[in-house]
């Protein structure tokens, strides 16, 4: 295996990136194979080659590519005979608008419902790191800012309109298919799946039977990975 | 012409359809030569046998299609030699939820800033029409909705950000040349620029250039259409 993932890893394994979700689920599209490497959040030697200071990093061969979305450019040009993540010129264009829209859009109405569970779940050597760049970011204790999400969970749910209008009449963001535009947005919900108990969508959200879908693809490649409310041992 | 589009009027002749300047510019896009006519909001009458009440309708030979994404769609079906507006499969899923995205994320921002200059920049005969539906949708008189806009305008500023990311490295939504994603957006732009002087972008937005770009193409065909504040005789 020539291709090399660097991912961050929570306590008790878990793959909680929500960036890396986004690389595995393109890797798999295009049927390659990968090394998954783990990292602690605050361990940037173990990331400093790629001269960033996050993950997911993408070692393919010589090259080293950073940043989710230049990975999957990086992906679709380099193996242009594998399935395609983007479908040509003007879906890499709005996929690249989309993209932008999860992260802009739809990732800050999120984070602040689960951050604190997030915290809970990660390593624990990792954790005065997290909380303390969170709470910088976030202006305020992670329970508290999560204290609100009940109410929070609405705006964030009202986001997600754009995908819940779509998928009145095609079963992924993609169209028929799963692509890159899909795993842009399922990456939020499995970030949140695995780190959280907390329920993102109404029980009968119709974006619902999307997520589900999404868990099935690649034999459960994204199932495979324990939500949070199924583990034993580590916290919940 | 077999191609008949029809499309709202207002005071002075103002093409002034949110909805149906995508369809515009998509016929451009494709090459597809059409006759344009106007209906006053309120006449239901002159658009009965579209078996709808909203415009754009197109006239295709014997199809009739309403509303604009249908339309969209009806048109890469019907001409798929002429230039693509989605790209393919792929694009066409994504561009689906981009424009899902502008008519529940941007449309609902942008209107209230300019609501109560549409109203005065349409037919005098339909405005006691599109008052009072606006008054119950907004829910207050139209003049009082608009007066926050100083305030209002941020948040539409904001929602629009997905878009001003994507174009650091593009130069339209769609990638290095426009397609239906960007007359998605384009459209919420020329309604504005059409009907109202209030400036929607920051004069250093980036996204100017970007709007810049759409009112040239086509040799102009949506900068031809006089700016609210380039108009005499009517109101400015």
């Amino acid at each position: 295996v020539s291709l090399v993932l660097y991912e961050l890893r929570g306590a008790g394994d878990r793959r909680y990136s929500l960036f890396s979700w986004r690389t595995r689920m393109a890797l798999r599209h295009k049927g390659l194979d990968a090394r998954f490497e783990p990292v602690l959040l605050h361990d940037k030697a173990a990331i400093a080659f790629s001269g960033g200071k996050t993950v997911p990093v993408l070692r393919d061969g010589d090259a080293v590519v950073r940043d989710s979305w230049a990975i999957a450019e990086h992906l679709e040009r380099r193996y242009p005979d594998c399935p395609t993540l983007f479908g040509g010129e003007i879906g890499r264009g709005v996929t690249h608008v989309l993209n932008a829209w999860v992260d802009r859009t739809v990732v800050p109405l999120a984070a602040p419902l689960i951050v604190a569970d997030i915290h809970d779940r990660i390593d624990p050597a990792a954790r005065a790191h997290f909380r303390s760049g969170m709470e910088r970011f976030m202006g305020g204790p992670l329970e508290k800012v999560q204290a609100g999400r009940d109410t929070g969970v609405e705006r964030c749910r009202k986001a997600v309109d754009p995908a819940r209008a779509a998928m009145r009449t095609q079963a992924f963001l993609a169209g028929p298919a799963p692509a890159y535009a899909d795993y842009a947005l399922f990456s939020v919900f499995q970030w949140a799946r695995i780190m959280s108990s907390f329920p993102l969508l109404a029980p009968d959200d119709p974006l619902g039977s999307w997520r589900e879908r999404m868990l099935d693809l690649y034999d459960g490649l994204a199932r495979e990975h324990a939500a949070a409310g199924e583990r034993e041992g580590v916290p919940a």
